[in-house]
């Protein structure tokens, strides 16, 4: 199994293209032939098996032959892996400018009061 | 302004790097200098530099320069952008899951329970 970093590596590596996004997202709707993949992407065959393996290696998709016809379905797992980690950086960015909320949202100390009031 | 897609490229691709995911983790606690990025990485200050302007032009991190140091902050929006992607992929998932269970869940058929009771 692949560590945890080299797996996010691999993953964000392949949402990094277009063409593999536009792959993820009509899986994630159903099952597909390659050919079926393939026929809304402007390029050749050899290009749209190339950004399958990417998107393979990266454990997003897996695909599986039977006689002639190659057929993809997604790996969620993948998926939450890298939104757990794009979330996980939201939580601590907003709990940073919860704390810094109250912060300003607290009463002045004395001595600021008694600055002011002067 | 940067089309979603061309966004979504230079995002991912940012955040296909440790070193790179490394920095906006820390940033996301707080802003830092530079130096302070580059202590805990393993590589010299013109590979933080450059690292740090990937993320600089995939909007994730900006920085700015008062007298002779480099403050950098993260820059959530972008970090956002991600995430309701990968999130709307789970969601259509989810959503396909549901109506798989929907489906396997009704009963059969009245000729099917007439083929099963024979």
């Amino acid at each position: 199994m692949l560590k945890y970093d080299d797996a996010l590596d691999l993953i964000f590596r392949a949402l990094a293209d277009p063409a593999r996004r536009a792959m993820v997202e009509r899986l994630t709707s159903r099952p597909a032939t390659v050919s079926e993949l393939a026929r809304p992407l402007p390029m050749s065959m050899p290009a749209v098996f190339q950004h399958l393996q990417v998107l393979e290696g990266a454990g997003l998709v897996r695909s599986e032959k039977v006689g002639r016809v190659r057929t993809c379905q997604i790996e969620p797992r993948a998926l939450r892996l890298a939104e757990a980690w794009l979330e996980a950086r939201r939580t601590t960015w907003e709990t940073r400018l919860e704390r810094l909320g109250e912060v300003l949202s607290q009463p002045s100390s004395p001595d600021a009061n008694g600055e002011r009031s002067r």
